[in-house]
């Protein structure tokens, strides 16, 4: 059996160079080629010497005509707002599409682009595409044409939330996410906040209030939950350069130890492998899923306060970007889930 | 006039390092002995080569009797707990006593012991310990016997919460407090938890629901709110040496706008040069205190959660330890409250 | 064919952690049992947390007799000295062993005994143990018993030179070597140097002139090149974990221009897909090769001075050991060098 | 007696912030205005909030006619070639001028023209330019109109070299000197190389035999020495805000030991506050520097290699920058040479 033919529409960025890594030694897909609109015709070693002897493609341009005719899925790693006009042309031409940005994340256009400023993709792409949540919408990704893969927060965020909220455990309207994430999540586009001598030794949050994670991790939890979710999400950098940490508040509906709920998490995520769900009294470490697909959740019930603290990491290029990319691609095509991504934890 | 002659017992640690570095060059007070248990008849400069020809103090033994002879004033910076049997030995000998460690912030024995999980010091001493938040109690820290140095992370708490607690505007059973701090706050004692290789490139929570922070904060934020408040606080280490950010999420009690809230924390902190509160839009950065006395605050109203967000950000070894020590007892002496704290922040 | 059973002895440091990541997905050996000294008893997933679902072996205790009859290759990586008694007794069973430490890496009892300050293993076991540098001895490696897997400053060092050793480029008492490493390389034990608040923003300097990996130089060195050579080499500690960064400098024993220098390099390691051989102008950087067992090498003669520099790269926990004793066991056993080995650099 | 009246040119760069730092709280001069090309008119608290309340200047344009009113002595502290034109008409209006770049540090214009590639200054300045290297030009910096302000390499590697070369210890043409730089020496610009996520846990060389303080380095050596050095210099980045190390190698004409070389630099420095030698066996850190305006200096002579090492430790933004312009300001007016510049380094 042939292997699936893949593509990478933005290649430069630090979601495309981890997708490469994903799919260079990937057992089911083939990477066919790797596109970009600023560096068409540049060999992808000149832009990630560490690729060479590994990579050895030359960047092409940005035309659906002949990218389509070379690719069965085609990954987009594009800034925000590209994929709007470039999805829909490999849709026509029968091309599944994974989608990297925020473009197809939020289902009612107005959302969008009260959260994004700029304006919607058409309603009919934003109805139709798949949120990508690997281990929470594994069916509808299965029989997906259009994924929307989740961001990076809200991937942290919402695997830890999930199962409390299924569970009717926490209250809609008292949730609190406070994010940490290394400045790799800001990619690789210069910008004097994340210029390595005024991000070393340096920590801040930034977007309170609008960020765009907002409305996403919203839109899930309404589907999941009975009573309405209104989430306040801080992010924050920290000078690392993966990594992300959710420290999530909730109220409590009811009274639970924390025993309790370590173990409705264990059997929710009984059958994921990239879900691990620490022991009461352990937490997460970023450095414990840094360079792997793992999501790591620790958790606490706290009867002083009547409040739950989950606390979710990721290694937010893979699991909060390529990785789960990749996973669902697998998932698309029945694959191991974990095919192609069965890296170690990079420690120390 | 002859200068107020001060000691440092526990000088081994960072924050004794720090009140090195805040008192060599005081304009009032001049640095007369250096004690420590573990490291008597050493030469300071063998334990901190930084010091070298800036600092030539042989560390003395512990000796009540001698060191109360050579001081007006003494800093403890040794170890949690050294203190509760240490500091009554120079009350009683008439020196006035600034406390680092957490043996005397909290005023009900048996909170201490439950929290910090052994003896209690006197409750005598408990009840006349002034708890040393410069900004908040200035008149008290004025004729203390006995100054309680308040802790890293309530300090940074505090000085954002009290303004908007004392002016009512937040439920205080609604108070969540997200805590990050640079690994120097775990000291110099080596552990595994900050091994450079296990720390760097790495970010996590400890102490969850049972960090001996939380009662600091809420006695104090009970003392000045109407309503009791009940804290939920989370400690993160993130990789950098230095620097506290404290982000805090609570409920409003009536509706708010930024602007005002900059107003208030403007008005309020008007006569503290050691507060700077930030305009609308911006929020604090830890290096842009870092190497100084300096909180920075930063205010967020927001109106879809109806909660307000606040993020505060110190050295937590200069205005969270050994700074605010030598502002406790620049106020004391009636001295100019900056006396020995001009640094400029250490930017880059 | 049913795998090779392979086992490591100091499965608790960080070469034994990187040794269970290469062979927990390694196509032809099978990881059988993971034994330590301190730890027997113990979950490797209480030891490395990052390895939960993927390593659940317990650790068993240091009995050749029993850890004998479960492998037919051994990893030592085990401190420095440990292993001078250990690998005799499972040679003798028929054990082939790959010896991380430095114990068999000197062929002569009394240089080792200078430089490393105790007893020497025996005589005949150090004139039996082959020098794992596996570009440079496949053939010897393919049938040795006994691999002294080289140190991590020498695996960069001797890569960078022996191509321009062996065609007489340089003199041989011109040699110094600038190393900076990383400071995994100084393990998982706690010391005051390594300890986060000590080390990170900070660079230095350490064991001038009495490093351990001076003879290993040297010996390796003098037995390629005609004239004797004499090593200059500092060893210096950046702020990062991973990584080792050796500078070279040397006199040319005749004119020579960078291109020359870079067509002798990319043909002597033609054959092997672990050294890359970076354009004239180019120079190689630790974080091209983090997490992979690349050794990237960059190149440029200098007419001005008549001398060489030589820049070369690796990741001190992989090809500076761990990876490259992988490798070493691929070539033994006539397996793709590249086995199991197939990382991507890590990168950002 | 009222204040020297001082001026910044370049106040947006780290240099120029370290300056005002130096500036503020300086017991004779009084910062008097800082000009900027592209950010005239902007609040310096805009551009660097860490100077809230403390400096609370508008920068102002780059008109000489106007600026030269406001100030007794100018710093230049803008980019490499614009001094060029700007000295000279501050100079021909009666202004001291100390620039900061390396527009007058090398005598010759035709060596200026093949090292920094663009046109020179008129002769005439770089004859009267003194070269500001405070410890060994004391008396030329005293009585001169304009000061060429050394390179951070440079200050580190000749505060190392220049005792043992005039003391005719050294062969001049066997100098190699590797630099390591924290990051903020390549200033406030972005580029990729200097992006936190590329530059963190990384190590590299750069500008292989053509960096611009080989010339620098060499000129100087030529004016100690009695033989002719020719230097090979590289410089690394390492993956830290603030630091230079310089390890520098050098053949010994005659046989020395290590306590006989560290009495030749104290001596040497006996008068100089801010070179400070280290014992035998101790080396230097820059960490221990860091903050300040200490140069420390470690040494080893080997008999083995018949080399000597010596590792040279400064802040590059202070020793290495501002901090020494400050000193030869100092210097310029027969104040302390410490004056502004008593800053303790920053530890941890």
């Amino acid at each position: 059996m042939s292997n699936l033919r893949v593509g990478v529409i933005g290649g430069t960025g630090y979601s495309g160079a981890e997708l490469i890594k994903c799919l260079v030694h990937h057992p089911h897909a083939e990477l066919a080629v790797i596109a970009s609109q600023s560096k068409a015709e540049t060999d992808i070693q000149e832009i990630y010497p560490h690729l060479t002897d590994i990579c050895k493609f030359k960047l092409e341009d940005l035309q659906p005509d002949i990218l389509a005719e070379k690719v069965d899925t085609m990954f987009f790693a594009a800034p925000s707002g590209a994929s709007s006009s470039l999805v829909p042309q490999f849709l026509e031409r029968g091309i599944r599409c994974i989608d990297l940005a925020g473009d197809f994340r939020l289902s009612e256009p107005e959302v969008y682009e009260k959260w994004y400023q700029h304006n919607s993709p058409e309603k009919e792409y934003l109805e139709n595409a798949v949120y990508g949540l690997s281990e929470i919408y594994p069916q509808k990704i299965k029989t997906a044409r259009l994924i929307a893969n989740p961001g990076c927060y809200p991937t942290a965020a919402l695997l830890g939330l999930i199962p409390a909220v299924q569970a009717g455990l926490i209250k809609g309207n008292s949730i609190i996410i406070d994010g940490k994430s290394g400045i790799s999540g800001a990619g690789r586009s210069l910008s004097l906040g994340v210029h390595y001598s005024e991000a070393n030794e340096n920590t801040k949050a930034y977007k309170l209030g609008v960020h765009q994670h907002i409305p996403e991790i919203e839109q899930v939890l309404n589907a999941e939950a009975a009573d309405r979710a209104t989430v306040t999400f801080t992010a924050h950098l920290v000078p690392m350069v993966r990594g992300i940490l959710c420290t999530i508040y909730a109220d409590m509906k009811k009274p639970c130890i924390t025993e309790e709920l370590q173990k409705l998490y264990e059997e929710f995520y009984n059958e994921h492998p990239f879900v691990r769900i620490k022991k009461a009294g352990r937490l997460p470490a970023t450095k414990e899923v840094s360079g792997s697909n793992y999501c790591d959740i620790g958790l606490h019930c706290d009867p002083r306060t009547n409040r739950i603290t989950i606390v979710a990491a990721i290694d937010n290029l893979l699991k909060g970007a390529a990785g789960q990319a990749v996973q669902n691609m697998n998932l698309m095509n029945r694959w191991d889930t974990a095919s192609g991504l069965q890296f170690v934890p990079n420690y120390p």
